[in-house]
């Protein structure tokens, strides 16, 4: 799993303009073979720091995105932010649930085996 | 980089009062030693969506959180969901910025070499 994360922060009056032109770009990216999830999320603390996420199954699945038109759109929103932005690939190399914690911790806790 | 990833569903009017309770449990993570960043957000479509997100710097500094009193209150809360909860571990085995982008797609596009 690869992890496209983008941290941008909107000038105040603009978040919503700001949400809606990610949206834009974020939406096709849910069609292609390979999006695992996508998601724009805001810090409860700050509704204008905005983060932009996309995961990918593959390198060579987000290799294609980084060159489409889609993948320049993104770069220009990064420029409109009112902080400098930050963008990040993190190559994912396990996942773990809540097997993890019961191994650590032991059964005892009341924690649902869920995953 | 080890990443824990809880995303859990607030009853619409306990939103505020799911957000509180995760910062108490948030806070102390900060003052940990491995701790790199800690971030309550939520989906811009469903404020109701959180995710709660803690990065430490190796498995030994997240082992060492998930035999912690703070690490069963989140699991407490977890139970407290209107939707079934979602916790993932997620071992980061490489980073990388955008140089990365620049190498795919050339440096003509104008993007700032932050990274």
């Amino acid at each position: 799993v690869v992890q496209l994360l983008v941290r941008l922060t909107a000038p105040p009056d603009r978040v919503g303009e700001l949400v809606r032109a990610l949206r834009v770009v974020m939406l096709p990216a849910q069609m292609e073979r390979g999006c695992t999830s996508t998601q724009i999320s805001a810090d409860v603390e700050r509704p204008e720091a905005l983060c932009y996420r996309e995961e990918w199954r593959t390198e060579r699945d987000i290799d294609r995105q980084i060159r489409s038109d889609r993948f320049a759109r993104l770069l220009g929103l990064m420029e409109t932010a009112s902080e400098p932005p930050i963008l990040e690939f993190r190559f994912v190399s396990a996942t773990r649930g809540l097997d993890y914690v019961a191994a650590l911790r032991g059964r005892s806790d009341g924690a649902d085996e869920k995953s």
